[in-house]
């Protein structure tokens, strides 16, 4: 259910970005409880004066190169498991396709589990209705 | 004030788009209580190597004609609302531009009633200062 | 740590853009307590289909030249920091570029202050484990 958009700048081919999204992906299967095929994930590319960061916000040395992932999840994770997440993304996009870590900003975005529908117009993580309004 | 990001793969045409749109804003209107011109929807394009989803998800079978609808609203809807939403956008859409059910995916961020400024820099939908802060 | 996205119809040229960026980012410094360099701004430039409005919602009556920004930030700011906070934004946007106030839609999203990673693949702004966990 992880919904992601990952934004960056123009001109990176389509070997890159599968890398990107499967780094992402992969974060999430280890450390995110995320099964197998729930994968929904978007790039946004940007010409430079669409993409704008501070190159040394918390004395981190951002390049050009920088990624910002936003991702929307259920709101069942502790800080400890996004902690994890985070590290995780990282470790898979600096082996591929080979991100500084200064260049992987993360934000996350928790909802609650009736706020999806992956299909056929059903909230399929939504408590059973006889649960829910009894 | 919903505002809603529409991503899809490039190539459809304007009347496709601005069903899309249309399809959208006509199930708020009939599920979610929302006012007659109160629509904001963007429409984002992707390439292929920008566009990442599950092809058989929850058993689901979506095609490359998948459409992800991503919308903030206000936190105020009850689960059933947002059931019926979802079966509303599933209905519209599939009846025009004609999608296949399965590939209507839908993700629902909520927000508190003040996170909104619909123009001239004011907050329209917070509770006055006096009630609030008094 | 707030993530923007300002959506406009495309065919402004950089300057505008650079202006819309410098002018959202004035108005965190001055209302929102953001740091010097916590700037993480990107801009989607949209086609007539892919950007739709209602031109007179609350009777505001809005031009082609709207301009949706959607901020995700912590959770952390008052009702009264929030309309300040959109007041400023009005002033700055409608100085340069020189949008008209009729034009500045703000939509704000928030989460909790451990959904970011600046870099690295940390938790900068988590609480330290011993007082979270412990």
């Amino acid at each position: 259910m992880p919904f992601t958009r990952i934004s960056l700048r123009r001109g990176k081919d389509a070997a890159y970005h599968a890398a990107l999204r499967q780094g992402v992906f992969t974060a999430m299967r280890s450390t995110f409880d995320v099964p197998a095929e729930d994968r929904f994930i978007v790039i946004h590319e940007h010409d430079p004066s669409s993409f704008d960061f501070g190159p040394n916000y918390l004395d981190i040395a951002r390049s050009e190169d920088l990624v910002m992932i936003q991702i929307t999840a259920n709101n069942t994770r502790s800080t400890a498991q996004k902690q994890a997440f985070y590290k995780a993304i990282c470790d898979t996009l600096t082996r591929d396709p080979g991100l500084r870590p200064e260049d992987v900003f993360i934000s996350l975005v928790e909802v609650a589990k009736e706020n999806w529908s992956f299909g056929h117009g059903l909230a399929q993580y939504a408590e059973p209705i006889s649960a829910r309004d009894a």
